[in-house]
């Protein structure tokens, strides 16, 4: 009940990352994003979960504003039964206590309009940002920081025209995490739709070089902070496989098309992997912490355009083409790596009793980063 | 598993009322109403769940009894598999254990009749009474205490005819004697079929006076103990809501019928309000614990009635105006509430994180009253 | 998470057979029967779970093979998406970790052919044995014990022909064992359509003799370790029951054969029933740990046959008669006892709360026994 979120008998023995085995909600005070600019109209409140946390989000004369979706007095959902009697105030059903959608004050309470409790209290109310057509969600107590330090490089380039598609998965956002910046799940995409059908070169693995040569950290000063994996440039990819001997027991797809040079994860959570899934576009997708055991899987692709014609032609192409063959075609192979992992990770000592390999160390890396570099955990204490 | 049911990290920071949050199960030795007479008949015993204890009852040459439903030797259920096979027993499925119905004595053995347990031990038997037509069972382990200890003032009287229904809710009793001993949710029902269809004042909550103006402990000596809620006379009702200064956002209703001029709630969950729906009609209704997080809503009306032909006619009036108008029309208002209110405290913290206000003052004295006057928590180890 | 199985409370209340109590998960480092041997075929892998644990099958050139379904790197199951790319070899989806079926060695990752965990290490391998047309695994770490001390006495016996069949049961596999050892229980069996088709003499119970003629332990040096029930022998059956004085309530089945002289219970769990059902023929059947509510219940019967008409008429018989009749018919009587007992003892406290009698003496030693000589308990450390 109070307890932590993990036991006290698996933190003490993990090593080097006891942070980032804490933080199953997720990292506290950093921007998430939460769905499309588009899904919330004017005066239509949705309610979502993130870092395990009911919230309710709404846009007012076009500016979106995110409340915490939980009356102070009896702790019941204000989505339950939605009452909004003035523009700026959400009212719960129970009791009419009468919330601002801006700053979250106790601005009145209809069945005691005298009572002290007034101007007295505030629901959390948290920052919202909106860019690039995606809601951002700032979820912390802190003055926010500068969304630029939440996402990828190059994410929020005026010229990069992103469009971008989510959905929840049934895991926890580090599986998600995980798996994605993961060099040596390569494997599972052999068949994939993708390889054909873009003609990219898929090898089956990389046989990496030494140590440190193959991931770089970045400590963000103004920018963001993650970890580079270098295995494109100091391993050799895999193409052909033999068993015990045996040779030729598959074989990699040698495509025409040099794609994933480069591929990066970020706190809080999120990769990018450039150029994907063709050579002049970058995919950007993000594994939000919603509950222990489910994350938004937010995926976007950005390409830079200069002319409104080239915007329309690749909004197109990502609706028409990228997103059955990539985004869905080939990313669903990594859903059912996820939901697969997840019971090994669910009680925690998944950590302790993994073996990872050479291609992990870039995952070690990562986990290293963020457990020194996040702004907070998220704990039971902030539901 | 031994642990007991709430959290002791919880317990040490409850003020005030801690056995009330230790009595997730309800309280022991107390009687509550299980169901109507007319649904125990002659010889075909029942099977029920309270304060977590399958139990059994039987109607035995037009006695009822009731015993623990669950045989000594192996644990499992006599209902499972019924066999009385005389009139006064009834016998273990499994290995023939026999008890007794009205003591409970293990009084033969059927695959061992010369076994040293026979005649040493006892299943629970608990003490049942009928009255108003409802069956009522002492769950407790002493000498019952009379059952005008433990219902309202007046349920009783013998000119008072009293007719009600059951069904079960999902929410702890606790929730459920709280929301309807609230006088600020009076605002759910501000639309219920009932205001119109009976034409009764309703405000849209209380203004209340100062402190203990608001409700007067009534400790029992020979009656029960509860808590009479006197918002009806000190406090101003508010019929008009205004927020942030916008006014007339909207009003209570002025009907010409005044109702509920006293409200109350007795140990061990039962409240009383009056005159309601009617002018001259009482509402009775109990929180009946069955689990951590189900109770059995258990609604009575009573009116005082001196000839057959008006306790005929007010028979008629239950069923097919009140029923469908007050205790469906608008309490079904209270179980939604109830549901949404469970998951706060489910996990006991609501107790700690709630932020109460002044119409809540004379449900902290319920809290402080039922902590200190109830005859005992009902614990893990009673099941 | 990390806690043990049962909690310290209970255990510490446990008198005598701490040990059972600890082997929810059942007992390490024995034999279990897990299947018919016709149900593993040439290459064609079959996931199961056995004391917890997921594990795989497989026939190579006739040999059956057993391997944790849980690879080493990302505890992902090889069972989520079957890859066999060599005859000896079992490769992981994800990454392309690949193992030896007989060694359960690590040989080749096919996204890393240099890697250095190649050959550092094994996958647990569980050795198999086929006996009798049935699999058995020996779910241990140690050298395996001969199959002979893990199988009721003359199971193995060369003219012993035995056929079986098995199912799921939905409680732990010590409510199944002591269901089945428990000479009190015949009670439930007393209108089974055996009684009468064989016409077998069943009584409703038995008024055993004093203390230890009831039952002998037999500490296998070369053969299993169990219990003998010796009820038949000390005890004198019951044919009527009376209730309170009430005489002729029921009468047990005077039929003309005598079956069931000698009941015994084998480690790891397996009892002998002789004869059963029929007077020439043996019932031996295991209660096989699954999950801490799930057992397989795999029920055998043997007869010695001594030329090859006698072995078919044998299993027509067994197909057609008995397990219509005994194995169904008779026993299914038990499958609800064991789904009923089971949440008595769900939370290990029903092992403190039962009150025995008499004809349990002898599950009592069982259990003494089993704690003395058990060759382990399967814990989390394990999974």
């Amino acid at each position: 009940m109070m307890n932590d979120l993990v036991s006290p008998e698996v933190l003490e023995q993990v090593k080097g990352w006891v942070p980032y085995v804490e933080a199953k909600l997720g990292f506290r005070n950093h921007w998430y994003p939460l769905c499309l600019a588009s899904e919330i109209v004017e005066q239509k409140p949705i309610a979502r979960k993130l870092l395990g946390e009911n919230i309710l989000l709404n846009r007012i004369d076009g500016t979106v504003f995110c409340i915490k979706d939980r009356c102070l007095h009896r702790g019941v959902r204000f989505s339950a039964d939605l009452q909004c009697h003035t523009k700026n105030t959400v009212t719960c059903w129970y009791h009419g206590w009468t919330y601002r959608w801006d700053t979250g004050k106790l601005v009145d309470i209809l069945t005691n309009p005298q009572s002290v409790q007034i101007g007295r209290h505030n629901i959390r109310a948290y920052p919202v940002q909106e860019a690039k057509g995606i809601i951002f969600v700032y979820m912390g107590d802190r003055e926010p920081t500068p969304l630029e330090q939440d996402v990828p490089p190059g994410f929020l380039d005026e010229d990069r025209v992103i469009f971008g598609k989510h959905r929840m998965v049934n895991s926890n956002w580090r599986i998600g995490a995980e798996n994605g910046f993961d060099g040596g799940h390569v494997y599972i995409h052999r068949n994939s739709v993708l390889v054909e059908g873009n003609d990219i070169a898929l090898p089956l693995g990389f046989a990496p070089g030494k140590g440190k040569e193959n991931f770089r950290a970045e400590i963000g000063d103004e920018g963001p902070t993650g970890v580079w994996d270098l295995l494109g440039e100091h391993s050799v990819p895999v193409f052909a496989a033999s068993i015990e001997g045996e040779e030729d027991i598959m074989r990699g797809h040698m495509g025409s098309k040099r794609v994933a040079h480069t591929i990066s994860i970020w706190l809080p959570g999120v990769l990018r992997v450039d150029p994907w899934p063709d050579t002049n576009t970058t995919q950007y997708e993000w594994y939000v912490p919603v509950s222990e055991t489910e994350h938004i899987y937010f995926q976007t692709l950005g390409k830079v355009c200069e002319t409104e014609a080239e915007t329309k032609e690749w909004e197109v192409a990502f609706h028409e083409k990228w997103v059955p063959m990539a985004l869905e075609g080939f990313n669903n192979d990594d859903l059912k790596a996820r939901l697969e992992t997840q019971p090994f990770y669910e009680d925690d000592r998944g950590w302790l009793n993994e073996i990872l390999y050479e291609p992990d160390r870039c995952i070690i890396e990562w986990r290293r980063v963020a457990s020194k570099h996040n702004r907070g955990i998220q704990s039971r204490e902030h539901l």
